[in-house]
């Protein structure tokens, strides 16, 4: 079949809108027409050509939400007409990893995923002239149809409206399952949450739902003060205006420093920050960014000595089909918002403007609506 | 009073053997006779002048057992002829570090601990000019008599023999805590141990008990293989003997990564050969050794993003009077062996070839005996 999508053809150039041709399911596989896709920050690190393992040409997007056409051999838990979510970590439920309650990094198709191929080793996706097109993070939801393996789809309540939950596939689970899988946020923390976009502000509302007393927004833009007050934050600070020590302020904001600290910006400084802003003796500093491609977190060993712990999170630590669907309840009953944080809707014609948005800092979370 | 003790004058200098004043224990104090000490590696890193928050003229030692000798007021939880072991992480049982189970670093003495006085701020030790001589990490085991406020003063049993039990004080409860209480390792893990000294052979002494199926050890030194076997070590690894990449080395023999991994080096370097070669998704990497002052870790943050835990240890995560009297019970039980790590006896009058010893690493611990 033929399908449209936005295609990174090149690094560093803008995604070009075209038909390209997609091949049906093979066994375990699944055709699904994306109806809504987020744009996150990963795509663009990969399109700007900041990846070092980035591979082109490509079809980006790994935050969408769809509806199965058509099913492989084999598939067994998805049927025509379910409404799912693709996953870029998948849960096979059967590999050495998905067995172990302390790891959600699903290992059945890591390689070929990491190669943008499909687990059989080869791409559904092709130009026009035949030129194979890579899949990317197993998902590739910059098109109107995709195939995705089984396994990496999380069958969704079918009442839920696809441009919000489109966002349950990355960001909205990445932050709330940092705090509630990852760090597992007991009631009454205090905690500070560094960077302020898509993923800080799932931190905050994760927090506000784990029961947290105190969560601190820390962000160089004072702009960001009025949204994170919404999801739940009780105090801000920006650095850029604290005279003195960053951490020594945080530490005196919260009576002898946090019991988790989550960096949602992935700057190795602020990182470090996050990590000696944690109290002694039990604070748990996460790591939720991603760092530039070589870049180092630091500190002295006494900080761990002293009883900080440095952890970091993929996915939120979120097992996706077990999860997922219970995030999109949640979202559905009202324990979680997102709506606030869709700024923007756009047309697949007018991805390109929507890492604009981004860079700007215009946009939380633009959507692409098929 | 007067009693007997090595007495550092100066950063430095080999400690000096001499008669020194010792004023009676005075409210919540306890005078206890001190029959046996360790050598560990932290007071010679203070004696050195390396530890930059070292304090002179001062009686070091930290690792020690004795017997009570009088009590101070308001002391309800010791008698006279009660055997104790010092503790230089205290157990007040009343702050907020000891009211969370998350952390055994009581705060209550710790700021006059840290400048070398008791809790009233003065010192009990003195010349006989009159000068007064500092406390060392609370305990001052370096003498025949110290004064140690009651929360510092683990209670154990009579039959256990001093010269061994002194040891608890420190080296094995750091090793065996740092596997059971701070990693809280499993029956059937994988661990690495860097470092086969003192720490390092307590750490491997505690991962048997554990239960762990795979205890590496990790050392610069063949020597140390022989009497690591003996502890339960399963596989010697001499890093300098490996061609190529240590943590590749590691990261095979251990089928994938350590459940555990522990640095008992005190090396910045080895932390991070320690972190790396924990496996991805669920390995945990403690931190037990003492870097030099400045030293710092570092690591790129996808090792933590992709699961891996960094922490440290003070103490073995142990609180003192609680855990110490059941280490105790474990020694004189044989669940723990700690003979064959006294390798050297020496009187007060040898303490200083007790160092030498050390330097040369041909101790394994050297005990001064009252």
């Amino acid at each position: 079949m033929r399908t449209r999508a936005a295609v990174a053809l090149e690094a560093g150039k803008p995604l070009e809108i075209m038909d390209v041709n997609l091949e049906g399911p093979r066994t375990g596989e699944v055709l699904v027409e994306i109806k809504a896709t987020g744009l996150c920050h990963t795509d663009e690190f990969t399109r700007s050509g900041d990846d070092p393992e980035g591979i082109f040409p490509a079809i980006l997007g790994h935050e969408g939400a769809g509806v199965v056409i058509e099913v492989g051999e084999g598939v067994t838990s998805l049927e025509v007409g379910d409404h799912v979510i693709p996953l870029y970590t998948p849960e096979c439920r059967e590999c050495d990893y998905c067995l172990n309650p302390k790891t959600n990094l699903c290992q059945s198709i890591r390689s070929t995923q990491g190669q943008g191929l499909l687990p059989d080793g080869s791409t559904r996706f092709s130009m026009l002239d035949g030129t194979p097109i890579h899949h990317y993070m197993g998902c590739s939801t910059f098109a109107n149809h995709t195939v995705v393996p089984e396994i990496a789809l999380a069958k969704v309540r079918k009442d839920a409206p696809f441009d919000k939950i489109c966002y349950i596939g990355c960001g909205v689970t990445t932050g709330i399952g940092a705090v509630i899988n990852t760090a597992k946020v007991e009631i009454g923390s205090r905690a500070i949450v560094f960077g302020l976009g898509g993923i800080g502000l799932n931190v905050i509302q994760g927090l506000r739902l784990a029961g947290a007393d105190q969560i601190v927004g820390v962000d160089l833009n004072d702009d960001k003060a009025t949204m994170g007050k919404h999801f739940g934050m009780t105090d801000f600070v920006n650095p850029s205006k604290i005279q003195g020590d960053i951490v020594a302020h945080l530490v005196e904001l919260t009576g002898g420093g946090a019991d988790y600290t989550f960096d949602a910006t992935g700057n190795v400084k602020v990182m470090r920050t996050a990590l000696e802003a944690a109290h002694k003796g039990w604070g748990e500093s996460v790591i939720i960014g991603v760092a530039p491609a070589g870049a180092e977190i630091s500190t002295r060993p006494f900080q761990l000595v002293t009883g900080r712990v440095w952890r970091g999170t993929a996915f939120g630590g979120a097992s996706g089909r077990t999860d997922v669907p219970k995030i999109v309840d949640w979202y559905m009953d009202g324990k979680i918002e997102i709506d606030p944080m869709i700024t923007h809707k756009l047309s697949l014609e007018e991805i390109n403007h929507g890492f604009d948005l981004m860079h700007e800092g215009k946009s939380i979370r633009a959507v692409v609506e098929f």
